[in-house]
């Protein structure tokens, strides 16, 4: 059998300890499908002196994670440290640039510095592979750099975070407000103690970024991207939106459109009855529309220790077939072809919105909240009007049919301003995957 | 940039012309992700003069496609004239034998002879791909050959043939029977003038063999696999099956248990909210039950030009990147540790079943039934009685707890020979994903 490939971990956290586990466990499955034996030869942590649950005695032990990088007995570096700066950064750069393979699941490190690592990879033929770095053990990189590269994608859409999906999840189960489910999810690990990376929909973005450049062969560009995150959503949208049968997923959305590309993290509506209503809980999923293949879903779970770390061991296994300079591209395509994209702003998309509105005094305002819709072309698909008691606040729902944003956001402005609307106005894309 | 990657393409039907399309709208982009070009130097097909809607004048016209096994300027064969044997087995074999990469869509051929192709291909270090062999458009050879090679596969389970599910799904939207959808599906184009290939369910048995395969390491035998279609399905049993919460869908499954193998395709009910059971119309999908990754589930079309050719050219771009030896091994694992399987008996699985029985004399016959049950150790979940004029046939529906297949057939077998059940009863498995 052919040398072993010889790598060294930066990061023993939860995915680093699953890689050593599965490493361990499945070394000879993994010599059989990678034709060589993969050999870990050093790792670096913070604390050494913490129990993992996996033996590392017979690895050398490294303080400084960057030296890997001049390491002559190291092939590849598993960069697991996270952070989009710092050691994470410069042991990537400085690895690949040492002709090193690098294998990340470092999103934010991607989505920040994606564009200078993919040219020092390509500079130096040292392959930079970060599968576990979107939908954890989802193999979509794989997907839309091979499996799918007999095409040109039109769109991609994902549930890129667990911690999100579980809480909206939950809501709907149980008609409970966001605050009381997210505590819940805290308590049962699928959240952090500071969530709001996750909540915020930064973490998504990052994902999505990475996706953006796969699927349109462009620079990953996370300043290009609009965020909204979960926090705002109440029982009641959840309740409303399932009588007008949908769901509310936090998406990720990346679409080519005139040339231009638009890509958000932000809460939709989906249909009840697409694939991307039926995934609940912690699972990620991400639907692609390519031009010959047509629409294709992958599902699986997006988080956790086993999950991403068979997404890191999986992208070790490919490092072991590919020669130096022979890997696929960071992107897809070469450097050289990956293009500055040219970004479609927010308010030129056109889409299908949902409305709630809190108004005091429902025949009156109506007609005025009519005016203000005839007026920026809004025209309205379905209203919906829960209860009616004239002493309290009512609830009206209002779905559009397609309309610039810009031209939404414009009304809903006005709106905001009539008297007998009681705060602001909550608005959400209705994503249909036409 | 590096030199071209020169193919012969061999039989011009829906697949091979959408590879010629694809090949010629996506050339420069092909060539950014494979980094070489891809030229077409050769083709083959019976009919020259038959308008394709592509224009095949650059291409040499070979009439005998097995000479491109022994043709110096061809790097790659692509076969796509289909059949287990004949001219597509001796293209194959030569065209390995010669050194040449073959990419297919045959899975007729790889059910029968992919161990043979497979030793062929390694022995001569030239790739063997087959993407466009199982579930169409959907990246499953390279989900399971590299995207979970970190993992143990425990099953898999697949949607692998689109006609059966357009069926099925038709029979529950109308209620309408087997027959009458059967006709509108082979009117609408879904289904073949002979149809038994699909709809007796041998077109998913050839797939499911080659995803056994590959998730296991295990030599591909289509001999060892019980097979059942959906002829029998009548449109009670869609109806039945929806009332106790389930769809029926044609399921190929492959699982290991105790180190043997069981594999089968046959109609299965499959609970109502599962993703399976959201798989609607011609599309396809697989789900994977991993050790580290968890379950993952893929789906998208599995049939027709776009996205079957979408698979073959994304093997070909797979070629153009490793070099000869050093392509991922045909299932997953070298020759040498493909292992030939110990293959379960039908009888030995455990199984949860539905049994629709029609019988005459409603209230007599149940005390007959539970003490065959009884006798069997088969424990009932539910026991559902839709009609009820003692004048007429009433249907019975049960479903069980888990039981050996093997008494649970013993009990059918003498539940047929009860005289007042009238023909036979139906037998399916419910698979709950467990």
């Amino acid at each position: 059998m052919a040398e072993s490939l010889r790598i060294a971990i930066a990061g023993l956290g939860t995915v680093g300890t699953g890689v050593v586990k599965i490493l361990q466990q499945h070394h000879d499955l993994i010599a059989a499908r990678a034709g060589r034996p993969v050999e870990i030869v050093a790792v670096s942590a913070r604390d050494r002196n913490k129990d993992r649950g996996v033996d590392l005695s017979s690895y050398e032990w490294v303080d400084d994670a960057v030296s890997f990088a001049g390491d002559k007995q190291i092939d590849a570096v598993i960069e697991l440290i996270g952070g989009a700066e710092g050691t994470a950064q410069s042991l990537a750069g400085q690895s690949l640039t040492a002709g090193k393979a690098v294998v990340t699941a470092n999103k934010a490190m991607l989505a920040h510095h994606g564009a200078a690592l993919a040219a020092l990879s390509e500079k130096h033929g040292a392959p930079l592979f970060y599968e576990a770095a979107v939908a954890g053990s989802i193999p979509i990189v794989k997907a839309l750099r091979e499996g799918y590269a007999a095409n040109e994608v039109a769109a991609v859409y994902g549930i890129l975070n667990g911690t999100c999906n579980y809480i909206l999840t939950r809501m709907e189960e149980e008609g409970a407000p966001f605050d009381e489910v997210l505590d819940a999810a805290q308590s049962a690990g699928y959240a952090e103690a500071d969530p709001s990376f996750d909540i915020d929909g930064i973490d998504a973005a990052h994902k999505l970024c990475l996706l953006t450049a796969l699927a349109f062969g462009v620079k990953p560009d996370f300043d290009k991207l609009d965020v909204s995150g979960i926090r705002h959503i109440t029982a009641d949208d959840v309740f409303y939106a399932a009588e007008l049968g949908y769901r509310i997923r936090l998406l990720g959305a990346a679409r080519r459109m005139d040339g231009k590309i638009r890509q958000s993290v932000a809460p939709c509506l989906v249909p009840y009855d697409s694939e991307m209503a039926a995934v609940s809980g912690v699972f990620n999923a991400v639907y692609v529309e390519n031009d010959f293949a047509g629409h294709g879903m992958l599902t699986g779970r997006g988080a956790g220790e086993g999950p991403t770390a068979s997404a890191v061991v999986a992208d070790i296994i490919d490092l072991c077939r590919y020669k130096n300079g022979m890997a696929p591209p960071v992107f897809g395509v070469p450097c050289t072809a990956l293009k500055q994209a040219d970004w479609m702003s927010a308010g030129d998309v056109t889409g299908r919105f949902y409305l709630h509105l809190v108004v005091l005094d429902c025949p009156g305002v109506m007609a005025d909240i009519s005016a203000i819709m005839r007026d920026h072309n809004v025209s309205m698909e379905t209203v919906l009007q829960k209860s009616h008691d004239p002493q309290n606040p009512v609830s009206i729902i209002l779905t559009t049919h397609p309309v610039a944003r810009s031209e939404m956001e414009k009304a809903v402005e006005k709106i905001n301003r009539i008297k007998a609307v009681a705060g602001d106005v909550t608005l959400m894309r209705i994503e249909r995957f036409e």
